[in-house]
């Protein structure tokens, strides 16, 4: 009698405290969080067939798109607008020399009308050249003032609710979490620990070379005019190689560049999880897809999706919230 | 009355649990362990004006004569000497050519006489040309059947018992623990986590680059014959930012490879712990120094450690114990 009227209340207080701790409350009871649970449950479950030890749970998420907005551009491209506007009073020959030039008149489409050449110098000029204490600085004080172009809320605050919640889900439950971004390593890495739980060393991105120097005997890394490694692309299974050392068993993405990373989490023997968001709420956030200049998620991908498996999130379906409440 | 009772049994309560989990029972009661434990202490203590939060407490390790054992020659060199001899059936070219043709007569010495050129190449023909899964399982069957050429112990007992307490002592304390080696990253990948408690993602050394390919649809990461980065002196610092991202508060390494990495800790602000290993027990294990073709501890790293106030261990008057005992 004592062990049943054990095992009920032990029933009991496992379900209420289920309830109390929805640990997805921005995402609605749709097939999504459900794959997310399902794939959670089994995969730490101890004797099942799907179990993995917690130092083989991996999950890597890109950043644009996934973690945080990447509309109406992406957000390290207005950093460097900033910044070639606060260096233009030591640059008096920008004045006259593109990108600079329609730079500095607010048309953002004409400076980049030069393509990837036209990116590189602007990243090139305002990313390179200084220390990284130095450059970490500039990213900290621009990252605590500037303000999203269209909502005009702080671009730590452009994050997905429902990406913080389950960032902590998984951490809860015994995984490491890793962001692998086509975005520039270090420009990521002075806020993802306050803004995502993710400390620097879990950040992988785009790098350009560093230089170790000594100035009056203090030792400092230069950051080069000189391209390191690009993440995107078939670069993200190579960058989780090399900062990981171990395959991803979920993935998180949200655009073509993300393809690469999602195959290779797949390719892995036992349980994974392969989900991409699908920005299809024009009227919570934007919606955009296989035509978007930013952040394509075109039909091919939407096709191998389909094919492979993997879970697309729908904005407007899947998510209670989108921007995290009361602070806005 | 009852106050002081509890104070006094208090008292020696703690005064009963420090004796009795001393953290570094293989460390010898000299300046190097008081050195280390008032660090610890210091950092870890809130409210003290030397406190470091947990986030911040990185500590990064060289690996070859600093965790194991270096003597007579780099345990990758042996193993790469190995894998030549394996692969010799399928190259009948190397019969008469040199590195390899030394190489199987066992001369070691003439084999590496063309320097770096020579070992450029016989670490080219067994490090790259597989994917990164094949050469994780020829690292994995090598390092579990393979004997140190002197002592015959296996390559994972030719561990510094003394480092592996100092390692589990760190982690005890809030610590996140980093290997920045010289050595090649996925060389030591494959054991690190089991001999160390370092997991891959914390492991940093030198590489070849990788290329992302599909193979009947199966993606996979090949190995190139491409050096990537060298992860040694100045590339120390490099290695630390791109892969940690922050700077260490503490690093241990034996040789002039390391004073780069120990200047770069230095020069961070607050607490710091700087230590180099001296290997001068013969008897125990090797004694090397200056003029040492491997791990050369140079008079002017003795003379910069004494001038910035690095510690040196002395591995014959501060070590306890070398190898981990109850194994041999």
């Amino acid at each position: 009698m004592k062990t049943i009227t054990l095992a009920l209340f032990g029933t009991l207080a496992v379900a209420t405290l289920a309830t109390a701790t929805d640990p997805l409350p921005s995402w609605n009871d749709t097939a999504p969080k459900k794959a997310i649970i399902a794939f959670v449950e089994k995969v730490t479950k101890e004797g099942s067939p799907d179990f993995i030890p917690a130092p083989e749970r991996i999950a890597t998420f890109d950043n644009d798109g996934t973690l945080w907005a990447e509309q109406p551009v992406y957000s390290q491209l207005l950093f460097a607008v900033d910044r070639v506007k606060a260096l233009a009073p030591r640059h008096p020959e920008w004045e006259n020399k593109e990108p600079f030039a329609s730079l500095f008149k607010g048309d953002l489409q004409r400076a980049l009308a030069g393509g990837e050449k036209s990116i590189a110098e602007i990243v090139m000029v305002t990313h390179a050249g200084m220390t990284t204490t130095e450059f970490e600085q500039i990213v900290k004080d621009w990252i605590a003032t500037a303000r999203h172009p269209v909502t005009k809320r702080p671009y730590t605050e452009m994050v997905y609710q429902p990406m913080l919640e389950l960032l902590d889900y998984l951490r809860a439950n015994g995984f490491k979490t890793f962001i692998v971004s086509g975005g520039g390593i270090e420009f990521m890495r002075p806020w993802t620990e306050k803004v995502y739980g993710i400390p620097p060393d879990q950040v992988i991105g785009s790098s350009i070379k560093t230089k170790y120097e000594t100035r009056d005997g203090k030792p400092m890394l230069v950051r080069l005019a000189d391209l390191d490694f690009i993440d995107d692309k078939a670069g993200k299974p190579i960058g989780i190689n090399s900062h990981i050392g171990r395959r991803p068993i979920a993935a998180f993405g949200n655009s073509d560049g993300d393809r690469q990373m999602l195959e290779w989490t797949q390719a892995g023997g036992g349980a994974r999880l392969m989900m991409l968001v699908h920005h299809d709420d024009a009227r919570r956030e934007w919606a955009y897809g296989p035509e978007s200049k930013i952040g394509a998620f075109s039909d091919a991908l939407m096709s191998e999706a389909k094919t492979r498996g993997w879970t697309v999130v729908s904005m407007k379906k899947d998510w209670r919230e989108v921007f995290p409440v009361g602070k806005e």
